[in-house]
Formats: structure tokens, sequence, C-alpha cells
């Protein structure tokens, strides 16, 4: 009840803060017999490591070597919970000494004193970007389930701040440092990004996401649709601030006769307006959506904000921070998306006689 | 785990169809002691009803009167599970029976039919509109306990189509037919709708809404974070495409130094681009967000599809449908924000020590 | 969190009290394509009515209708939440008028108030006996479900009182009054129930059940262990004071040489000390186990007890109770037990790849 | 869904295998602000531990120490989850390489195959005793929880075999080495379980559990009432095949006038036949129940049985098992009930307006 849980069947369990000793994943419902390739989940943590890939990230170092502590035998899995873990191995929470009596803006800490009546200076705690790791590991096993039903899950980056990428190729993300869906937009996007680091700023973006080979069938009518919860996975990534399924806002302004998908009779779609949702079930077709970063809001330049007594002060935010967070999203929002997909797939199984 | 059950505390269980027996909610977890008005009730029943307040909607007359069938006592909730059930009175289920053999694009009849297997051909049976009475059902004795903490949901429509609303004025949607929260607007978006009335068409639009009195705290970290759970509720209404929060997709495009708010000194913020939400927690300011209606699928205007066997045909959908849903998915909306509010409100009793 | 829903997959929930409106259940999670046969569901029902084929039961007539308000379709199961609303005809709470003010010993009104702060004086309320014709509607459902699997439960009276049986024959319970497992101790029962009711007392008895065709491997490891989860689904039910399985308490008398199953190579055992479950899971052979029933509260005799205020006084509690509730438990114990078994059969469909 | 979570509110879930990495618990759900005291959970621990203060135990030496990964900040919960990871130091799987073959008989080697299809044949795995270490972790930090509002639960030893206690001491059972609730009795017990280790065989025994300081009002109506629960956390312990509470058993030879606890004016009960719980719900009284734990099912002594061809054979189980399970599982129980008791005090916090 206290939203550390997700999921019905392949239920994700993730604790861990970061400045703590680690933190880590519980997954409770892995069907047994699914072969656990450890070094699948090695890569998978090391797309979302800081600078894993990404330009403009921070140089924090992390190994984020996982350790599966249970649930693996002769290297697939028995049915018992897969726990794993991640030992925290840069725990400067010096960094963020000075920032123990002053609230940072944009950020949760003013949130979390006033939730819990408990101040975990140490750098966000479980608010931080770090708690993403746990989710990266848990959607690793759920990529690997995922991948016996021919799932392929691919995101990437739209755009950062107003520089926006032409064409969109689910192939290019994993060969250029920001992770963009147009290779051709990486130099005007880094200048972006150069721009604003000189500026003492940070800027957002917006990410994307196709889901190929789901079936159709998956998602549960009424509260548990499948654009329902893919909405409740990735809005729950701190600094995402909305998501849109096929044609989003824009179909608020389009008409029926426009917005309609027409089937056809090999199971395709004339069209792809709905994203491949309808009435909260997958249609066969690709499951597509985007999701909008906000500006990661820690920025060196200095912001009025408010102190533990309430008095108004102002802060300079000290150590390196991403100037966009949206490059280093993408495996966070494919492993959301993993999770969702992964216990759809098994609710499935109990659909029908 | 099939989907039809909503939060922890305040949980909600819905059944029925549009052309069965009838539809309702039953409410497990209202603390005993909530005065509990019939009379609001039916005024929240008679909002969501077609033609309730709203112009461009259905002819169909349904009484929706709501039967409480237990868990109140001499006017107060007891602690037991309150159930509330709607008779359907309307239910010619043979306007719908030429289209038993033939699937409306843009609806859940396939999705339906490949997920279980079994075709419930009598007007969409649990994926219709008329599921949402039980919501709003629910959603009124929601309203009922936050009304308790002095918590105020107000929404109403933004934009029809390309027809926009200049202001935004939370009070002025129930007094006007289109729930417009720019009355000036109304003529505009009342001939949008007849336009596409005449071309047999339909058209989408954009709900904003906004929750005044949530105190700072509500909302878990990290999976069931306030604005996940809200995107949840909302995209599980159907014909919802999108939500944002705050800024939204603008915050995309945006920078640090102008997204991030400022918290002062007497509590509230110098600005307000988060939407009431840092960290998936509320901040003591108001909560706000916009979702995406799709253009009503059901449209007059002949259109390709197919039939039961998957040869290519043509369709005409009979009977009166909206022409736009917006107006008519504003007390929905509500209803799915008092649901997850009142469930986090009772969520947050058990934070601390 | 209220406790009104049970189960994961086959999920039940109920709602109402004694002397309101009426009480119902609604099952998410139903597989879509089940053959609902409405005379089956009338029959469980009248079993577990107040002289539905018992003795010595109370003559309140109800006619205890249950009408299936959703989720059925041409005959079959749709795959939506089946509702089924049992109406209360006979809400004389006139009867219990003068107990508004006085605690009946043995019964939950005293604890209902502490809890809630609220006081249902209509005779128990939701602590009524009348809650189980809920349980016994979805557990027709239920038995519907696992009749696909071949999976059969019955029940019986083992002793009323003092009076035990001498043999377990569970063809025997359907065909005489008290559902006595040996039909030569009924006339002692009866003779029992009898003195007692003279003497204006009540008295207690133990109720057997077995369940054929369960294959091995349902349940599920640590907290939801078949055996723990039957445990609790029957504890649920009033009255119920103790379970053992297979041996039970015997087993701790027991030495492990002579309470070890030897498996053999038919895959059935050489003895049945276990009671068909080995580490929570079933292992193909027959469950078995026992409840205690305690006496009904609910005597003519006068009692000492309490008034609202706390005062120290008498009770004479008028009306007709059953003497012994144990017969009348027999169809709700196999209705908690159907549930369990259905829940856990769909459960085992996720658990392997 | 597969069972490794418990409770709503302090929701516990527990990973880890008997011969695997370490095993462990995460729960989500400690409100923030409690003081966590390493020193209370490592003497939880070491009372659970192999020898850890019970004679006739395993001489297998583990070390057990706790490590809390998350959760906790200068000596408090933080409201983030708190995990606790133990280590397993002694993994000699080879003990148990012979029996990869053969089945043994009263374990759960045969049903988690046949559930899981897959063998993991070091030890048991998750059915292994050792699973209980993550349980009486998670109860300690339950306890310190129930400590705040004057919960006290003592368990101890009733009778082992057929030697049983002629008192109920429930301070003595720290004070003997086989948690015995009659001091007196520790001899003949001894004696008996002497006797049963020279014959090659083991025993069982019966476990008391009292539980003061649980106010009124505690349990939820109908399905999770506390003494439901209870049995389902109960019986979730390998090895436990009944349970009974207040008179339990005995109760159904029982009449009404003498099995009713008159309440009192002081708000105690006259008598207490109930065991503290009426409806479900804490009366105010001491919680009582007694369990039944069965003979350990590894015995020294030759065992007829089948192979993993189903061929029929005989086994010998080496290695050191303890004779009677029965005192180590005290704390096992304290640690369910704890955990029970924590989850549902929680609860009553949303029960009222």
């Amino acid at each position: 009840m206290s939203g550390s849980c997700f999921g019905e069947v392949f239920r994700v369990t993730t604790f861990g803060e970061s400045h703590g000793a680690g933190l880590g994943a519980v997954i409770d419902g892995v069907p047994a017999g699914l072969e656990i390739d450890p070094e699948f989940l090695r890569r998978e943590m090391e797309r979302r490591r800081p600078g894993g890939g990404t330009a403009g990230s921070t140089a924090r170092r992390e190994a984020d070597a996982p350790e599966i502590l249970s649930g693996v035998f002769e290297g697939r899995s028995t049915g018992a919970p897969l726990a794993i873990l991640i030992r925290n191995t840069d725990q400067r929470s010096a960094d963020y000494g000075e920032l123990a009596d002053r609230f940072r803006p944009g950020h949760a800490d003013l949130t979390f004193l006033r939730k819990f009546g408990v101040r975990d200076w140490r750098g966000g705690g479980r608010s931080s970007g770090r708690e993403t790791a746990a989710r990266v590991a848990a959607g690793a096993v759920a990529k690997l389930l995922l991948a016996e039903s021919g799932v392929k899950i691919r995101a990437g980056v739209l755009s950062i701040g107003n520089v926006e990428g032409r064409r969109i190729d689910f192939d290019a993300p994993d060969a250029n440092p920001l992770r963009a869906l147009d290779p051709d937009a990486v130099p005007a996007m880094l200048a972006e990004i150069e721009a604003c680091r000189r500026e003492l700023d940070s800027v957002g973006g917006i990410v994307a996401c196709r889901v190929e080979g789901v079936p159709a069938g998956w998602g549960e009518p009424v509260f548990d649709k499948l654009d329902a919860l893919l909405a409740q996975a990735v809005l729950s990534i701190g600094a995402v601030k909305a998501i849109e399924f096929g044609d989003g806002f824009a179909a608020a302004r389009s008409r029926g006769s426009a917005n309609n998908d027409s089937p056809l009779s090999d199971g395709s779609f004339a069209s792809h307006h709905a994203g491949g949702v309808l009435g909260g079930i997958s249609n066969g077709d690709a499951v597509e959506f985007r999701l909008a970063v906000k500006p990661t809001p820690s920025i060196a330049r200095r912001q009025k904000t408010v102190d533990a007594e309430g008095r108004e002060c102002e802060i300079e935010i000290g150590g390196r921070h991403d100037v966009c967070i949206a490059p280093r999203i993408v495996p966070v929002v494919e492993a959301m998306t993993a999770i969702v997909l992964a216990d759809l797939s098994l609710r499935q199984r109990c659909a029908r006689l």
C-alpha cells in the first residue's frame, strides 16, 4: 500500500535509496523455467548507468553490478522470488551536506518531509533517480519473459528542448550518445545541451516508445487497461509529466472519420491513430506512446527557495547533474513498459476457460 | 486481477454491462461515520446522464436511479461495504443487432473478442460508456469523504476539436451546456458539434481538471505516485488518449530555471508549473491536469471494417451517439480523481508513526 | 483492505447486511466461456437457507433467490465481473429492537462498536450468519469452474456436542437432516439438539471436508499455501474456532516414521496423514480438513452482560435461533473451499513458462 | 500472486532459498519515525537460529547476521521500504547431493516439482525451514511497531509428543532449552526427544501463543478477520498442521451457556473461551491460540519412497536434523503473529472518519 509494489502476477517490489547500502528489486511471479541471462541483465544495467552510452550525463561512476540473490538455479528461474541487489558504491553524501537545511526547487525534498515528517537529506533518498536502477533490473527480467512471446520494446529521444528530430528510427537510439530517434538531430541536440550547461541551466525532452509483437488481447477492461497501466508505470518515473498514446492530444482535435483505424482482413489496420490499444486492450498493432520529461530540477544557477524553518533564502546546487534526463530515461521507460506487459501477458492466461 | 477493482483502502469494485440487468459499484473501505447524502449521489448521477446538462449528447433517456444496497445505517456509513446498484431501464439491444457480425472501427468489439473469445454484441457490453455510471456513483461517495478534508474537484472542457476557450473558469462548466471552462467559447463549440453532426462525423476535445485543498503529503513514492495513479485512473476512462500534469508536454521544451516552482515562506509557490505534484506527492498547491478525449468512434458515416469471418466489408452505425464525448466525460474525470484522492488520503493515515 | 475482498485471480467481493436491502457478491476474474447454470446456483442457495435440508435451524423463511446482474451472456461467462444480488425479504429488525442497548455475549456487537464507533443493532448487520449467503453464491460459481477440472468438494457433520459419528461417508450428508457423515448417529444428534433447546441452550459441532480430484501442484509456497489459505477462508466463517489438516493435532503427538506418507509408483500415497498438502502445495491426494464450530451464542437463557453505558445487566435473547450451526455451515465451508481452490487453480496457470 | 507477499499496509515480501546467496525481507509500509533497534533485530534472529537457545536442534551453525539495506536513516524508519538481507554462509548443498533423485517423504520436494516442473534439490530451496529467517527479521520490525501500542506477543511449547506440561507460564520459555511453558516438564520432554533420536525418529509438538495488550477493534469483518489472518499466517509456517483459538476444538463439544464470555463493566470478560476474538475482531481480552507442529519429516530411519522416474525405492536421510521442530517454531509463530497485528493495527487507522 506504500507503493513500492507493482504488478499483479509479475509483481515487482523495489527498495533502496541513493545513499544507503544499496537498492534492489524482488520479483515474485516469474514463471519457472525462464532462462535468466546474467549478461543481458548486466547490459541493461549498463545502459541505465550515468554515462552508459549517453552524452550530457553526470560523471558519477557507479559499477551497478547486479547480484541475483535468489530464484535462479542452474541458469533458470525456479518459481521462487527473484531478488536482485545493486550495492551503492559511491555514497558521497557529503556532496549534499550543505543542502540539508534548504529545499531544492522542483525536487521532492519538501513533499517527502511533509509526508513522512522525516528528512533524508542524503541526495534525494528514495526519490533519487538512482531508484530507477531497481526498475531496470526488474525490467530486464520482464524483457526476457516477453522475448519468449516475441515482444520487442524500444524507446528513444524525440526531442530535447526545442530541437526535434525529423524522422523516427527505433534502431537509431543505441547507436548515438543521446539515444535520439533521428541521428541527424544529434548535433543540434548536443548544442542545445551545451548551451544550457553554459547557462547553468537544464532542459526537458520528449521520449517515444514503440512495442512490437504484442498479440491482440492483452490488457484488462475497466481500471487495468493496457494504456492506463502503462500511464501509471511511466508517470511513476520521476520527472515524467505527461503521456500520450497513438495520436494523443492531436486526437482531441481530430474527427472520428479520420481517427478510427479500420481493421483489414489480414489482421492489421489501415491506419495507426489508436497506438495499438482499443478499449484498453491491445489490438495486435504496435503499441506506441510518447512522454514528456521535465528539465532536471537540479541546476547550478542561484534559485529562490525556503529553508527548514520556512524562511525564504537562496540556493546554489553544486555537484554534477544531467543537463537533460531524457536520454537516461529511455531504458527506464523500456523497463517499466516491459514490467507492465509481462504482467498483462501472464494475466491473459486466466482470461478464458 | 481482472481489473474491476481500483484503490487500496478506498477500494472500488464495479460490475455491469450496458445491456444487462444493471451495473454498480461496491466500495469497501469507506470509513464508518461518513454522512451519505443520497440527494448528492442522485445529483452526481444526473450530471453523468446523457443529456444531463450537456448539449450534443444522445437522446437515450436513462433514469439512473442509484439504489444503496448496503453499508449505510441511519444516514451514515457503517464501515461495511457500500454497494450501489443502477438498473438498466433502456436495454434496446435490438438497436445493435445488425452490428453483431461486423466490428465497429475504433471500438473495443474486436479486442474483447480476441481477449475473451466471447462476443457480447449488445452495444459494447463492459466497454460501453455506460460503465462509467458505476464510477460516478463511487466517485460521489469519494467526494463526500474528501469534502471532510476540504478538497474540491472541478473539471471542464478546454476545447472541442479546434475550438479552444481563451480563459479558464472552473465555476463556468456547470452553467453551460458543454461544460466549457470559457462560456464565451460555447457558441463556436456548439457550431463545431453541429457541423460534425451534419457531416455524419464526430470530434474530440480536451478536458482540464483542478483540485483545490489537497494538503501536502498525499501520494506514495515510487509506483503509486499521485500523478501516476491519476494517470491510470483517467486513462482507464474509455476514449481518453493522453494526460499531462502542470505544464505537461510544454515542460519538455522548457528549461529548469523556468520550470522549477520556488517555494515561498507562506507555504505556497512562486509559480505553478508542476501541477501540484513533486516526486509523486502533493505539494499543497492545486493539482492540475489535462486530458485528451478522442472523437466518438461511432459515426453514421460509412466506414471500412471486417466482419466476424475477417472479410472486409462496410459498416454504417445507426442509433444516436454523442458527437463529442468530452462534456460527458467531465463528471467521470471528477469521479476518478475523487476515488484516487480518497484512497490516498486514507493511505496517508499510515505514513507516520 | 477492509476485508470484503478475497482471492487474487478469482476475486470475490461481498457486500450486504442481514437487515438492509440485500446482499451479494461480485466475482471478478471468472474466465470467459464458463457455462453458468442458474439452477445449480439456486440449489446451492437453497442448501444454505434456514431449513434448507437441515433440522434444528431457525424457522425464518428466506426465498434467497439469487439474481445474476452481470457477467453472463447467452448462458456463459463473458470475462466481465459476475455480480449476484440476493434481496432480503424478511427484515423484521423489530425482533432485535430490545437488544439495541445491550450487548449479546459471544456476539460481535461489542467489537463492531469498538471498531467502527457505529452500532448497527439490526441483528448483527455484517456479522450476521446471513452474510454467508453471498459466499455460497460465489462458491457456486467456483464449483462450476472447478467441475471443469474434475474437483469435487464435500463436507458434512462429524459430531454435535459430544455425539460423534462412528464412520465417515461423504455421500451421506445430503440425505439426512443434520448433514451428518454417519447417518446412524442422526437420532442421537437430534436428541442432543432437542435437549439443548429444552434447556434454552445451544451446542457446538465439528465439520469435516474432503476434496477429491485436486491435481498435484496447487497452492503457493510461503504465505499463500493451500492449507494457509483454506485456514483463512474457513476461519473467516463466523463461529469457526479451529481447523486441522490431515491428522492435525494428532500429528503433534505422532512420530515422523508414522506421520510421513510414502509416495507410491502410481502417484498415490501409502498413507494419508498429511491431508493432501505438502509444503503448502497439493500432492494429488484428497485434501482433508476438520473445523470446530462453537455453540450458537444466541441462547434464550438469561445471561449476564453490559449495556451501552457499560453497566452490568442481564439479557434474554428472544427470536428463533439455530441450536447448532454446524449443519448449516456445511455448504458455507464447501463454498469457501471452492473459492480458494478456484483461485489457486487459475494462479497455477502462471507457475511455469 | 505467487504468495511471497503478506499484509496490506505493513506488507512483507520475502525471498531466498536455503542454499542460494541469501534470503531476506522487504517491508513496505513501515510508518516513518519508528526507532529501529538493530540489536533487537539481531537478538530475534539469534532466537530463531539452530541452537539459538533450544535443545534438540541441528548443529549447523549460521551466523544469520541481518543487514538492513534500506529504509532507515539516523536510527529511524524513513517511510521507505525496509529491506533486510541475511547471507547464507553455510551452503553445503553436497550434503543433499544423494537426495537429488529421490523424494523425501513428508517433504515438499515432490509437490514443488509437480508445481514448477523444476527441481531445486539443494536441501528444500524455498520450502526449507531456513525460509523462516526472513519472517523473523520482518517480525522483529513488526514487534517494534507493536511495542508502541503496548502489544506483547509470547509463545512457548505446550507439549512434545505425548509429554504435556501441567501449567502455562509465558515467562518460562526464554529460560529453558525447549521453550517449554512448563519448565517442570522439560526433563520429560528432553527424554522424549532423546528417545526419538535413538530410534532414528522424530516427534511433533504443540505450541501456544498469547498476545496481551491488543485493544478492542483490530481485525476486519468478513474475510480478513483477526483469527482468519492469524490462521493463514501460522499455517503458512512449514510443518504446522492445525490451529485453534480460545477453546478451539473443545468449543465444539461445549454449550452456549458455558462458552459465551460475559462482558463486565470494567471492559474485561468473566471468562476467556473466545480467545480474545469476536466476529473476527479483537475484544480487548488476550488473544490466545494453539497450533500443532508435525514431526520433522527428515528422519534417519530407512523409508519407502519413489525416485525421479517414479520407481519405488528406499531412502535414508543423512545429515543432522531437529528431532522436534516445535521449540524452534516458537519465534516464527511470534513473528507471524506480529506481522498480522502490525498490519491490522495500521488498517484500523482507516476504520473511522
